[in-house]
């Protein structure tokens, strides 16, 4: 039984979640194939077996696992003879604070940069749904959250200055291999690239270089998913 | 020879600097005494030798290091048979991650709420320095730096976010032993205990009973020198 992953997915197919990359960057260093099934918020009944409704969920030799955390943590402990996403336990919980970092700070900004950006590339059975929610979550119209973004670039990017300061020190967030800690960060530059034309660094950012080494690993795995220009 | 480390000393010998504190914190861990030697902001002569003007600098066998993240590097390669700090070059990659993060977010947020009380427990010479420094620095007088801080109390608490999650989960920032990246986010909180009588935290923020225990740790090495109380 192969590995099975839920996967959000848009409009022509695209892979956008930033989560569920999360997951795929980590099951590829794992060397690790699975089905991407594709997946769309209106599905709740699809992984209704989950308890709850969110992706990434997978289903490995019938174990269920979901939330991007959980999900990391499992294949590092089931495959522990692959490459290690942590490098040991204090990397681990020092992984996760990059997970804090970037969950409550730079990708909730960025959402705020490409939301309705996400709409327009949703299967059209998705976008009442998506934009009800997320309209009620910032208690303003999508166009509306989104229509300041010229404007908010900067104050996003000040946001990821503890990262900039990481990588113009070293290749990859910790060190000179990558590991789950660059996987949490890159999700959100995938997410945007997927779905959005919106360019978010300038090419002298350290960021820049590093996301188009990210964008090279495993085969390429990112750069073959449709998307968006990544420079102006 | 003892390690000398040159430490910032205001009123009353009080040790105030974080950085100062990053290394103290760190000296202890590994087991190592030294002796603290008091410098003011106006001996830049007496350290002149680094052909820098800050602290901390630590002289051990001969050698001068300065920088706190230096000294720690310094101090986990030379004295490898003791505790670690880091755990591994992966461990020291991310605690270098979380003194971006600290570096470039909370610490120059808690300056802003605090600034004023460190003037005052300054050593006399040393006052007119720091006025004229840091009010180039923040472009305002230091007591209309701090005059709002009952209001940008708030906004300080979110910058700590990321640690406030990481400390919800686990006893320490990197499991459930001190490392190195507790040392980084302690050194902003003895610095304000040291000076400041204004209250940071609120009983139930995990911060609070990390903090404790923090104080604690080596003996109760930072509950020892003279300071305000932490609970309103």
């Amino acid at each position: 039984m192969p590995i099975v992953v839920y996967d959000l997915a848009g409009e022509d197919d695209r892979r956008f979640s930033p989560f569920c990359w999360r997951t795929r960057m980590a099951l590829a260093h794992k060397g690790l194939a699975a089905d991407f099934t594709p997946w769309h918020f209106t599905e709740k009944d699809k992984i209704a077996f989950t308890g709850q409704g969110r992706v990434p969920v997978m289903v490995d030799d019938g174990k269920v696992i979901f939330d991007s955390w959980s999900i990391a943590c499992y294949l590092e402990d089931r495959y522990a003879d692959r490459p290690s996403l942590f490098n040991g336990d204090v990397g681990r919980a020092l992984s996760r604070f990059v997970q804090h970092f970037v969950d409550s700070t730079a990708q909730p900004g960025l959402a705020r940069l490409i939301i309705a950006d996400v709409h327009r590339h949703l299967v059209p059975q998705d976008r009442d749904y998506f934009r009800k929610s997320r309209e009620e979550r910032f208690g303003a119209r999508l166009e509306d959250i989104q229509a300041g973004r010229d404007q908010n670039l900067a104050g996003w990017r000040a946001m990821l200055e503890p990262v900039r300061l990481q990588l113009r020190e070293r290749t990859f967030m910790a060190g000179e291999a990558p590991s789950y800690a660059d996987y949490i960060v890159f999700g959100m530059f995938v997410w945007a690239r997927g779905i959005s034309p919106f360019v978010l660094l300038d090419r002298d950012d350290p960021l820049f270089q590093w996301r188009d080494r990210m964008m090279a690993l495993h085969g390429g795995l990112a750069s073959r998913m449709p998307g968006y220009s990544l420079a102006a």
